[in-house]
């Protein structure tokens, strides 16, 4: 059996919708549409929370990776 | 089926206007030039924009990837 | 004998609940799922714990490797 | 047709005059005579300028890269 | 005669106690274990100390590499 | 007409007093004796400068070069 | 005749007492005993100097190079 690797994990989650937590302290939701090694990251119908209140809809998004805390799937 | 990658969706926003978030927290809008695989970016009719006012006009820009946290299509 | 590899220690650690510390002052709790050389690391079942205290039920993370201090099996 | 390269604009403006901007907050004017894949940056006759006000005038200087923020053409 | 190299140093120390210097200013004490070349370490019997008193008893721990400031064998 | 590149400059102010800023605050003068592709650099009879008072004499120094923002030969 | 490289200033302090400038603003004194290309440095003898006073002796240290601002052979 071989081990999982965590790209594995975000792979899984391609299509479904995740939350983005950002070094800033913002958090970006959206369905994750594609993402690369360096955790580029983008995001289709995104909105951008702030202490959990919806502050703006931004559509479709590139993130850059090496801004990124961590990426959590809604339903994960 | 091949899987959808970041830069495809820079690739496609490319000739259309963005909006460019930075690690300052400035925001740099204007028409998607050129970009490369570390982010640097290029845009034309660049404006800066800080709290949703324009503050200056720079014209063509290039943008060190680094310091770039997202890049959003006006239309995406 | 070969030396140990600090890769190995996360190895051991695979499947078993593990604290991981962050550089913005976080605390994360979780099953380690999965890892790779920049530690980018996947937690089940994951919680947020804030001076002693769980904030948040976060359920599956990806973590981007960079954000890590320090991760400690809970029975290390 | 070959899509357009970040350098490419940096490229054509080699022996122009240009504004770099820092991440410490400061920005550097001069004739742009260099620069490399880092970005690391020559300038000729540059000065540096605070808040729009001239505060030194600097001559020939190497910028490292990484820190900065956007080159600007200053007829771009 | 070959020069020494400051891994060697680290190697010499494998199997007894060290202290760990963090960027974040805490200090971690624990017996080495294993590094790597990105000088990430694993630590057993570790405990975290700030301003001289032990704060926390941590078990066995992975110190991610860019977070250290330096590590110095407690008879050194 | 091969272009400039940067170090070509910094390779030009070699045995000459060049001012170094660094990310600190600080400036160190001194004679430009050697630097690398990194920019790491050395100075020799380099003294410390804050707010254009001499604070230290140096000696020779090797400066990391991830620390420095500019350098600018004296009569550049 | 070859140009210096900044490394050869390191290799002639080689069994030298040096100052090494830390960016959180300590300063480390020491034996230089051996350094990598990442300027990762070991110290023999080490003390450590907060504002010209000696704070700490901390015998043999080794340094991550990343966390390093200059290294200052004592009598270069």
């Amino acid at each position: 059996m071989e081990a999982d690797r965590p790209l594995d994990t975000l792979n899984k989650a391609r299509g479904s919708r995740v939350i983005v937590e950002l070094k800033t302290g913002k958090q970006l939701l959206g369905k994750l549409k594609a993402f690369d090694i360096h955790i580029n990251t983008v995001l289709d119908e995104a909105e951008e929370r702030v202490n959990g209140e919806t502050t703006r809809k931004l559509g479709t998004i590139f993130i850059r990776g090496d801004t990124i805390i961590l990426i959590s799937p809604e339903n994960g």
